[in-house]
């Protein structure tokens, strides 16, 4: 599909932005808009790029920015900081169209120590809410993704993940504020009556619950949301497994999910060949697979719970199992990127890493495909992706995010973006592999800008029922398309083919 | 409101009923109609009384009920079992409605030993669930409520509780399979998919996830659900706290909160006044305070679990803690209802203690506030409660239900449904009270039939924006408005004022 922006509304919209927000809160230099680009497309080109970057300060300015879309029908793509990366950063779907960056709507709301929640703005990033929990001296730690640069909200409302107790971010949100297309301000939840207690303690409403239409949706902006964090422990244990015979793959996955169903392993752990996830940095290339974990609590529980994880994996033959052991207040001391994040302290040690391959114009994708948490299904699912790989020019790297009942088969490619020939050949990688993978039932559940149409396609029950109920919800609630059209694979009706 | 069914419409759908589903799959005499009353209305009212009751058996027979319902502009209300007692029991919120029941869509279809979890239909309930597990020796445990006659999916689309760690029954569900009013089939989550191995296993959806938007809802009409199950522990602690003073409770549940948070107590734990908690029955009547929960898991580890709880709870002035335990294979010794609802086990026990007041006859209401999960707020509402109930002819009875960060504040108003002025006063009560609870920013959860606009209302944040929203939508997913209107206060357009 190609679409973009009509340029004089796109011209007198600016200038109407000027206005209502400020000179300031307009970026349209292409210097400037450089840096909003997809930082993984060939880097000659200018596909996906913006034609302005609006940065609007309170509600009221994003209503602002909505009324004045509205009036003159240009299209917005919205981000909290933009960090989305391997997904299309802050890149709009559709060239031209108008970014609304909520960087500048950064407040830490209200910290509930009792209750262990906060309530924040789209621009905190995970390094702002862990500097405002240690600052304020609250016994509460946030969960976190690999990198600490990005937007709490943005990274929850993507269905991003940490390796915490409280790393299924989807399910610690609760209560969104959102800003719909026609500037209207809705509170999900209970957030609902206006002087209401619990409106980031209770996740449910009175009625339907909507907060899951503004997740990977163009429905609306959000401006608030209440997120739950976990109560600071008294020992935090990293842990790990190593092996490398891959028959002790299927046992092992099986081991860890009935230690997770039966909550002595309650974080989110990692699986993954050819990465360090034991002592020492996050290093690529190491020989065998790894395995990371973590349990947190009473030094005592944490003891004896280690024991449990320690028997049940050394069961499985050539399975090493090793861990580190921290204090609550020996925070300071947790060092490598593997201890941190299951630590919720936010870094960008990764960063290093991803950019092994070509210096600092490396671009990656990520496969994130979603599967059943049994062993069996993952063996065979390697064993598919080691022989699709094959038949590319990419070798198979892989992590694996295991969830109570699913888990997170997440392969990376790596490409060099100023290569344009490796670049197209790893996006038309993906777009091979994602149809594949389909076609046997496992779903992408977060793709990039360029493949969402695709990955849209493959939700076809019932002559693509979602896409349906998707388009109707959108005309309803966008009727001129303003909101980041095309994402997900959501188009408003005048951009459909 | 005062809306009725349009009889000669009514005449015409119920024949065309009868032609498309069978003349056995639809009941009109009053006799049938009577069993679908609210069961703790006026005796003598038929205020809401419905006109027929159709049984499909079949998705497809469910759309031909939407279609006749759609050509004729007749109203439906829905049910899993239509045990929904004190909020309404089957009977539709529009008089004259046809019920729509799912009693016979009530299979089983899949128990996935794995991944812990059922794929059922929506007239399965908590009793053939349980039986079910049992009878195919399946290691797993379904959370059940206070009564085993309901059923598991419209318990759970009602924010239906359980007491086991898989108690918040909302949070358990994975996938619906949902008709619409148009007769369009949608299953949310990666169920989009049509051959996913992880309908049931994995949550969220590529795109927005819709299946909130079906809780507490006329959006649709339910026909599956995925719903997780907890695995069969090795042993289960059944436990109690006794106390006598008022100034006990706010520090337990401070303490109570704190277990929750550190993961100790996982399940959702119950403080009630006036009731047995401990050992044998739960009768009514009790002179005191009393905590139930409830520890699953190895034996070493609960037993560890446990001192932990004790000494917690023991530090309190005046609390008494105990305990009873059972290995997995003691199933069938739990005797009281104490222990088989914290043990997953439906029973009918609680039936007897509702009628202890005015025999069979006997009515009840649950005032059912939300409020935040800290002890000083609860002595605080307790002390409001008093006094407002003191204004009444109603004594203050109550349960209260502990959740991670909230807690559901449920005090119960009986009475006796053959005297119409007390029946008339515990309504009239009841709305004084949500009223006064509302205007301190206490919602309530769920409510019945006749209360639900007076609920609908006290949600008043940005001029009633949920409202509005819900319209907006109800309007877009039912433009005829046949699915349950009034529900939770949501109206089609032709019958909003």
């Amino acid at each position: 599909m190609s679409v973009e922006l009509n340029d004089a509304a796109g011209e007198r919209a600016i200038e109407a932005l000027r206005v209502a927000l400020g000179a300031d809160a307009v970026l349209t230099s292409s210097e400037n808009l450089r840096e909003y680009r997809d930082p993984y497309d060939f880097k000659g080109s200018d596909e996906y790029t913006a034609s302005a970057v609006v940065t609007p300060r309170s509600v009221e300015e994003v209503q602002a920015v909505l009324r004045i879309a509205n009036e003159l029908h240009v299209r917005l793509w919205t981000f909290g900081q933009g960090r989305n990366n391997a997904y299309g950063g802050s890149a709009p779907r559709v060239k031209g169209s108008i970014l609304v960056s909520l960087r500048e709507m950064n407040r830490v709301l209200e910290v509930n120590d009792d209750l262990a929640y906060a309530l924040i703005e789209p621009g905190v990033r995970f390094f702002d809410l862990h500097d405002h929990l240690r600052a304020g001296n609250h016994r509460l730690w946030a969960s976190i993704p690999d990198l600490g640069w990005g937007s709490v909200i943005g990274n929850t409302l993507e269905y991003g993940r940490g390796y915490t107790p409280y790393g299924e971010h989807p399910a610690t949100a609760c209560g969104l504020e959102v800003v719909l297309a026609n500037g209207d301000v809705l509170r999900t939840g209970v957030g609902g009556m206006s002087n209401s207690k619990t409106w980031n303690a209770y996740p449910w409403s009175f009625g339907p619950s909507h907060a899951g239409l503004f997740f990977q949706s163009n429905f609306g902006i959000v401006t608030k949301m209440g997120v739950w964090l976990m109560r600071q422990p008294e020992v935090y244990l990293s842990g790990w497994a190593r092996f490398h015979d891959d028959d002790a793959v299927g046992p092992l996955v099986d081991a860890v999910r009935e230690l997770m169903l039966e909550g002595t392993i309650r974080n989110l752990p990692l699986l993954a060949y050819g990465i360090n996830l034991g002592e020492g940095e996050a290093t690529v290339g190491e020989d065998g697979w790894g395995l990371r974990f973590a349990l947190y609590g009473r030094a005592g529980m944490v003891d004896a719970q280690y024991e449990i994880v320690r028997a049940a994996l050394e069961a499985i033959a050539g399975v090493e199992v090793g861990r580190r052991l921290f204090r609550w207040d020996e925070r300071d001391k947790v060092e490598n990127h593997n201890d941190k994040v299951q630590g919720g302290i936010p870094g960008m040690e990764l960063m290093d890493v991803f950019m092994t391959a070509y210096g600092e114009d490396t671009g990656h994708l990520d496969l994130s495909i979603v599967g059943p948490l049994i062993g069996s299904d993952l063996v065979e699912r390697i064993s598919t992706l080691r022989a699709l790989y094959a038949q590319t020019e990419f070798p198979y790297l892989v992590g694996i995010l295991l969830l109570q009942r699913s888990l997170l088969h997440i392969s990376t490619l790596f490409f060099d973006t100023k290569d344009e020939r490796q670049t197209r050949a790893a996006y038309d990688t993906y777009a091979f592999l994602a149809e594949e993978l389909a076609r046997t039932g496992y779903p992408i559940y977060r793709t990039n800008i360029q493949h969402m149409d695709l990955v849209a396609d493959t939700f076809d029950f019932n002559n693509h029922a979602q896409r349906r109920f998707n388009e109707l919800l959108k005309d309803t609630l966008d009727p001129n398309g303003i909101l980041s059209p095309g994402k997900q694979g959501i188009w408003p009706k005048a951009m459909r083919g």
